[in-house]
């Protein structure tokens, strides 16, 4: 046990820390941080300390309360820095500047990319080594600014809904918050164990060769289809296997179609209405092809890496076997608005309470529990949110896409770029940062977006963007378009241009009718 | 002249029509498109097809009346896809690109950038290839989608205030409005008229010679620091001449700061409260050195190729000629909050009427000039708004710097990333999409980014982005901070986590707070 109560470590500090903790198999001393001076009861122990305790913590704290945090890893952030959001990140990094310098391979200034195999092993590599950076960040902003208590390193053992032993020592509070999180679910078809079948954590955790040339892919969901995109900008053979049609997920079919059409130009294959039947391997326990049943028969494909996305299930077998806490029957634990369990006084937060697993619904689920743990009543209704992936681009929407729009309204505008013409999207807009290259020289690429209009009300119920640069746009716009924003509004705002997505624009083009029309 | 009233162009044609324009040293007959059909007067001329002019004549069109743009160039849009707007995103597009692959030079599948010169000449000839795309698909718009009228390819001459000849034909309209923009200062300093002196606009239409080993700029705003960032990109000693601090347009010092370090870290020289004495050429007539004065006295640097980045001045003598239309003494024209100029039923919008010469400035002043000329009374106050400017990276802010909002609240509260702490920058994090490779292996080049809030409101008054991806945000961040935006408001919207711009979550961190505290 390491008392670091009267330490100020510095990032570099923690840096040095972590890497020493993973560098042994064991993972030596948990880190303890106690304010020995504060003799209140916890108000809370926080079961995790990843996105929704640490936020959930740092609220509580904010308020004026005292939280605990307990956490299993030597860092605060959970899994999104060390195997889920940040990676992510990184490898559709890698594969929008990988398919860059593909398409001008060769010309200007960029290298000859012709037959060339990027090394995977030498990218999740880097990023096991840079993954420390936003881990020790983590710790030094939690204890240094936020003020945390936490026990970190070792995985707590609930006792009873306020009772919780870790690192030899057992703790209360007046509440317990469950922050536990969620991993890639099992699989036990045939060949499942092999080595080459990886998710997204064991790839980054235990990946050990350079795979060979052809990459299989089972999922259709955002991260099968983002490590996908990947392993394709690699230079890899890259099949994905899915039962639903990829990219279901993007409720706008136009948008969904642009990016096929993309990820067809770079040579991605799909096998859709498929399954996988069983991972085949060789005489040293290694995977040698697999075995899927499609449409059109059985078929056998030679690879030795096998990727599944095929999604998360929650880490929540503890708390519901010694507190009996409900779940659901794939496990996940039901909350009420308030965060709040079956079981008195014990909350829960972030995937353990099922989906969207995105952060925003971790942090700001840790934020109600904190405040209904304060003595608020804080209702929490995730309602209407802004979504994204990634393909070989960034990928954001929000609201209906036109489809269900006209199923809706009577009158649907849609304003889009590029919009239906006779060359189709050979055309250099829309273009912003990131994508000035593609529109000079390859427009097809540059991108795609749509604005779903209601023409009745003028408000916008929709909104697509396929290119570089739009999420964060996506996060403000949200909430302006769930008040009602109407193109007449979006028309009046200052653009800068040239920006990722045309709205603002396309919206004062056309708003001066009292009839919309589309474009 | 071409009468294209009844052919409906594709995009490509209209791209091999405007590339045979400028192919012959003519440019050809204009295009006229008239309908044949409206036997209604004009309401309006915009004489200028910018920005300004053709989102003027699309609001007035979109409201029923009936516009026509008299343009010189053979397509609409104006300066920006040609010279201004476009090439810069293109450059720096190009500059952040060569950041990354100077950065990790020979690291992961980087190929080796040691000692290598980029070409400006072919990156030049690259954009002016390209560039045809955007006018044509400008053309095929304004025509097919926004039913606009035009008469193009052919100099405007206005008879008087209801008058404009043009391709041989006099037009007449009800009003008419100056859209003609603005062109890049002229000076008279011995050497301006050498060989190897350039502006934005003279640059991309003339560069004929691969610039040497250094580049001199002249100019501290943000056209003259887009470009050194880019010059410098290239592989070029890039060295900034220039009477004031350069960035100085950015209201906050810390931003600015961090701007410096990282083009101070790629090997850019600043020469401030200096300036350029002559240019002095060899017998070819072309640039061998330059002379400068500064604090240190008068220098001499060798160079081959100058770029004065020093301001604008408007497209506005034809008009004060023939029309008497007001004008300040720098011959801004000016025009009140309706756009209206001192002469009835002339408007002017865009760059002629001054700064700011932004984008939304110009069309706006356009919507807003149709609205009044079809009889409703439309105020235009510009009021505030975000701004954005590129070093290597994207910059983007709105409201005030820290120093201002001290200077004006007793409470100031700020957060930003990364934060005061003893490692400084080297950080991985604010780290987002185009951002990832350097928080993993470079982190002080991840970005920086700060909110600025009164703590006593706790409202945000000013907001600050160094990176990638915010911009779009801004535009939609800023009319909801002009309206009073809290913290934590922010810290309730729902961030897409690894979002460019972490201002909702930090607003979240510390929003639980009665008392706010930075971080």
């Amino acid at each position: 046990m390491v008392d670091i109560s009267k330490s100020h470590w510095t990032v570099s500090d923690w840096h040095e820390e972590i890497e020493n903790r993973f560098a042994s198999l064991e993972r030596g001393e948990p880190f303890i941080n106690l304010n020995e001076d504060d003799h209140r009861e916890f108000d809370a122990i926080f079961l995790g300390g990843g996105a929704a305790g640490r936020f959930g913590a740092s609220y509580l704290r904010a308020m004026g309360g005292r939280p605990l945090i307990i956490d299993q890893w030597p860092f605060l952030g959970g899994s999104c820095p060390h195997h889920a959001c940040v990676p992510h990140h990184v490898f559709s990094d890698v594969a929008a500047q990988l398919l860059l310098e593909r398409t001008f391979s060769g010309k200007l200034w960029f290298q000859d990319m012709k037959d060339k195999q990027i090394s995977i092993m030498e990218i999740i590599e880097m990023f096991r080594q840079g993954r420390t950076g936003p881990h020790a960040f983590m710790n030094y902003q939690s204890k240094e600014q936020l003020d945390l208590e936490f026990v970190l390193n070792d995985q707590g053992t609930i006792l009873d809904s306020k009772t919780v032993s870790a690192a030899g020592q057992i703790y209360r509070a007046r509440n317990l918050v469950l922050a536990t999180g969620s991993r890639p679910k099992e699989f036990t078809f045939d060949g499942h164990d092999l080595s080459g079948v990886f998710e997204h954590v064991s790839l980054v955790d235990t990946l050990d060769y350079e795979p060979g040339s052809t990459a299989v892919v089972v999922g259709g969901g955002k991260t099968a289809i983002e490590y996908a995109c990947f392993f394709n900008a690699t230079g890899r053979r890259t099949i994905v296997v899915s039962r639903d049609k990829p990219l279901s997920m993007i409720p706008d079919h136009e948008t969904r179609s642009y990016l096929m059409t993309q990820m067809l130009e770079q040579g991605m294959e799909f096998i859709s209405d498929s399954e996988l039947l069983a991972v085949v391997g060789d005489r040293q326990g290694r995977v040698k092809s697999v075995r899927i049943r499609s449409s059109s028969g059985e078929a056998s494909i030679e690879t030795d890496f096998v990727f599944l996305g095929l999604g998360q299930r929650p880490n929540s077998e503890h708390a519901t076997t010694v507190l009996g806490v409900k779940a659901d029957a794939k496990g996940f634990i039901e909350v009420d608005s308030r965060m709040h369990t079956s079981v008195s006084n014990v909350y829960a937060v972030g995937d353990v309470v099922g989906f969207p697993m995105e952060m925003f619904k971790a942090r700001k689920g840790g934020m109600y529990a904190a405040r209904n743990i304060m003595g608020e009543e804080a209702h929490y209704h995730i309602g209407e949110y802004p979504d994204f992936m990634h393909t070989h681009y960034e990928v954001c929407w929000l609201g209906m896409g036109e489809e269900e729009a006209r199923s809706r309204y009577p009158e649907v505008v849609v304003l889009k770029l590029p919009p239906d013409n006779p060359d189709g999207h050979q055309i250099a807009l829309p273009a912003g940062d990131r994508m000035m290259l593609y529109a000079m020289m390859k427009p097809n690429l540059s991108g795609f977006q749509k604005l779903v209009i209601d023409g009745a009300s003028r408000r916008i119920v929709g909104a697509f963007h396929v290119g570089s640069g739009a999420k964060d746009g996506f996060q403000y716009l949200a909430p302006m378009v769930s008040r009602g924003l109407t193109v007449d509004e979006l028309g009046e705002m200052d653009e800068l241009f040239l920006n990722p997505s045309y709205f603002i624009q396309l919206c004062r083009l056309r708003a001066g009718s009292k009839v919309l029309r589309g474009m």
